[in-house]
């Protein structure tokens, strides 16, 4: 299963996470973020993990205007020049208080999590349809089951969610595109928020926060639903 | 049943008919679109109807980064001063073909049909609570069923569905927010399209365009759904 | 709007509340439930409220094998001889503790929430096409997000609710076939016991019980949307 | 991974392709159905397969009232005398032509596809909760878009699916209960029929029945998903 994987927000915890699990199983990767130097660190880990040089990186700013084009443009310029699946695994999750919520908050969010990556799946589609590929996308299952505070990534994560559901129409069947929403995933620095704790608690059935494998394994599982397209499969709610 | 509801996308098909309806059964109306001589007349029109002065209009462009506090500014300025339930009905259905989707296309329509309706609702929510009102919106049912050619508007209903559902947790249970998913409306100049017809035969059970009058009757019963929020309810699919 | 409306168990609190409702605008009724008595009451106050003789009833047991031809002779033999529209209010609410679910608590609740419904509108498919009739069933919000202690009750409801749903696609255009899932209704027997407040504050956005009011008015909203068939309405959770 | 399966349904094309899967990498498998020799010589190719003693068989026909003790009693009597996971693969699609549909297609197909089913899960609680398993089940996409001339079956796919998901909330957090919605699924004996390839081509975005492998993939991501219950994920639609 030696194909090429674009991660887009490589560096971001469920990022590295996949992008590690890709290398595992002797996929190529493509690691694209924002920040260089998280960037060469990650693909140094995974040069040393797979015995082969370093994948290809791509440094980019989603928030730029430019980021779809940059991105392929960057894709270009590595070896491999092109890309089979892209996994969308974007990070920020940002907590925006329902009396601050401005323009802005929406503008960013929305670039961030549904512009750029519908903007980048559209500009890789020839690639991706060449490959017969998949896109696999993280979302939240807040659009279905909000909270409070997150006004602006829950809109941005419905944007994603519809967006994809859309192309995923134009694209097929050459190309698969889905998404995976996803309850609290553990994170270290996070747990300790006793809001969190409280949410979880109200929420998830299973009661407790989800690992970085767990969600891997869920995205490795869709990459390779070789018959589903357009849809949402939920987790961790 | 005299509310004060304002009518967000006054001017365009539907919002005509919802200001009609709401006239006629006594609600007060306040009107906002971006055309002002379509904005005066429908106003006349409304005057007429109710026996009455014409409603007050606020003139507003949604793609203006300064749409939100302008129309509230606007509202300020009316005789009412505030207003009890706001109906989403904005109207700008952009073709997009997928061949040549650009970055201003999704811009563009996610600030029209989500970032600054969003905004509006937030920033009218003292009053909204004030009143114990309802916010009822137009969406579409392509979130869950897209069609092609139309990525950049399914991506925005679908970023305020999400939105909206964001904020009905954060403003409940003083405010209700809810969504109503159209089907493909009745329109004169379109229904010759043979594409319309033709995707109007694949989907529909009841195998025929909506009149705005249906749309009508389930707009208003969402407004008195006193019970209700949160929720998406669906017709015409 | 003088149509002739089946409501099926009619003496159920929400049954009533739409008997009445449907009595109060000119629609003539049938009702149908178990107990004669309680029909003969509420048939007898129906025709008060109406100053007409009371509304035909017909006695029927939904657990027996021919509830639905039972039902269909006794629409026969009243005075109009047939019916438009069906609304499915059937009532029982059973509690099925997990440890002692039995194979009778899932036949007996299907029998009366599924199956002797779903025979009943195709017994009547005929009636209802001819009228160009809707069938407005209540359900339960529980099949999506389920509580504890009601297996038997949500697997029902969950019946009720594909068939319709498949029925709702034999049956279009003529026929629209729709449901109401409800969250918790208030009944002043029920309300003190600490575990539905319990419930109620841990999921419903607007923190209260429903009024049969606030369901018979999206009742009465489904039974009149004459655009819509195949769909699901979700209140009160 | 030397989990125990009890594969349900497991002489059907799907239940076959799933028993063969789950040998293949190291679980062992219990196998029910209704025919006694296909159930043997399913045993004997995966003995072989294995390279073991062939799997351990209860010969069981789920319409029978003692369906789920008779499985529960004939897994006692296997050498593991115990099983941690579960695969509802029940097979029949049986077709009910709105016209005939009679009272017993649906008491018959509830009966095989929701209420023998529940009834198991809820006999093999304590096995599955101490091992902290999962139940798999397979369902239909017709639940939510359904096709003509399944009500029975599109009905008791309904009921096990809204059954399931109260089962899993009832037995969180020990057991997971999910349910994988398909599409439809290739068989060269009905592939030839016309309305199946009708039916394909205007609903499924991919355009092409999927295969055994395919549903196999999903059965076993979800087995696997231990940050998962209580969801449907759709394939092949």
């Amino acid at each position: 299963m030696s194909r090429t994987v674009l991660v887009v927000g490589a560096t971001g915890r469920l990022g590295v996470a996949i992008a590690r699990a890709l290398v595992k199983r002797q996929s190529r990767v493509v690691l694209t973020a924002r920040d260089p130097d998280k960037l060469a660190s990650l693909a140094h880990e995974l040069g040393e993990l797979a015995g082969t040089a370093p994948p290809s990186v791509v440094c980019a700013d989603l928030t730029r205007e430019d980021a779809a084009p940059s991105i392929v443009e960057g894709i270009r310029r590595t070896d491999l020049g092109k890309i089979d699946d892209i996994v969308l695994a974007c990070g920020p999750f940002p907590r925006t208080p329902l009396e601050t919520l401005r323009r802005e908050d929406l503008q960013h969010t929305l670039t961030v999590h549904a512009i750029a990556p519908l903007l980048l799946v559209h500009a890789l589609s020839a690639d991706l349809a060449a490959a017969r590929g998949a896109v696999v996308a993280l979302g939240d299952v807040g659009t279905s089951r909000p909270y409070t505070n997150h006004v602006a990534y829950i809109t941005a994560k419905g944007a994603l969610k519809a967006g994809l559901r859309a192309l995923s129409v134009e694209l097929a069947p050459d190309v698969r595109v889905n998404m995976l929403q996803l309850g609290i995933v553990a994170d270290p620095e996070a747990d300790a928020d006793p809001l969190r704790t409280h949410r979880l608690a109200a929420r998830s059935s299973l009661g407790r926060f989800g690992t970085a494998e767990e969600v891997v394994h869920v995205v490795l599982s869709l990459l390779d639903a070789t018959w589903t397209t357009g849809e949402t499969w939920n987790i961790g709610r």
